[in-house]
């Protein structure tokens, strides 16, 4: 009978669990018990896949970055490469309901990898390879400094969902688009040429 | 004998207590068991105090944030409006282990602030407070679009430090200045005139 519920779940199915747990009370509410009732399956389930409870959020925080990286490669970069910014970089911006509920894991993990080495690893890798997709995309269009640009393009939308989730009024979606807006024609300003389409290639 | 122990501590040890638990563990660590211990005090000494954990954390909230705008206001602005920007924001950034702490613990807060009322409403307050001082001395250099670059100022500096709690080797101190002057430099490009130091007024 225990086996049956063993296999009746998934690392996945734990994960999204996790997910729904901690977009609601936050990482500190994602205990065992509580991602095991939320998932329907005993504690013994999530410790069959899980030794740790730091495995469990590893193993959650990839999900959601290969989610998140996923769409970003999804992305229609279309003629005009600030658009295609634009679009890639609104995925990780608190703009609706699910983009909100993903900020705020994804913050939440952010500062957790200050004390915890698996999830820093994660983390620095997620943002070496955002940071490096976005630099390649600078350095197409000209733009100086294209790799310090780069960074600064994803502290500036790190940092708006971390000021926008906790005081959704004071960075409505409207605010939060125009801002990266703004930011984004900052860092082309002195683009040398806007290139063809095909040179541009965030998904790399 | 108890008495005694209350009137030992106060709010401001028990929330650099709770400060330096939240530095070291994160704040998923700073239980009142966890603040009496550190602080040197009894359980019923921090309840003495704070009727809730949340009080608690809204008091240390309030504590770190008094701090950090002490020290903004502080900043010499001297005669070079970008060298005063940066003096200023840089007391937010990760550059040294003091900065460090308080930057980790700040996301933190920022975070929770998305499940707990009362930091919600100290979060939103403190942000709209160093925007409004930040679009008052981009207003008086002429920069167009002063509110949306005073929030993208400092959602870049809030940026820059979420991504570098995790990720110190990407983000060493060097990198982290380096990346402050530029967007300060893109923020300020197409500034009108330079003007006198008197109108500079980040502390108002």
């Amino acid at each position: 009978m225990r086996e049956r519920r063993y296999s009746s779940t998934s690392p996945e199915h734990l994960a999204a669990a996790l997910f729904d747990v901690a977009a609601q009370a936050g990482l500190e509410g994602a205990s065992v018990r509580e991602v095991a009732k939320r998932a329907g399956v005993s504690i013994g389930a999530v410790q069959h896949h899980f030794s740790t409870k730091d495995e469990m959020f590893a193993f959650a925080l990839r999900s959601l970055v290969d989610k998140l990286l996923a769409r970003l490669a999804e992305v229609d970069q279309g003629g005009n490469p600030a658009r295609g910014l634009f679009s890639a970089l609104s995925q990780l911006l608190p703009l609706d309901e699910t983009r909100s509920r993903e900020a705020h894991v994804m913050a939440g993990f952010a500062v957790r990898a200050a004390t915890s080495p698996s999830l820093a690893e994660i983390r620095r890798t997620t943002l070496f390879t955002i940071r490096t997709r976005l630099s390649a995309v600078l350095i197409g269009m000209g733009v100086h400094e294209a790799e310090t640009r780069a960074a600064l393009l994803l502290a500036t939308v790190d940092g708006l969902a971390l000021d926008a989730i906790g005081s959704p009024g004071l960075y409505p979606p409207e605010y939060l688009e125009h801002a990266l807006d703004v930011q984004i024609a900052m860092v082309l300003h002195g683009a040398e040429v806007v290139p063809a389409p095909s040179s541009i290639e965030l998904a790399s």
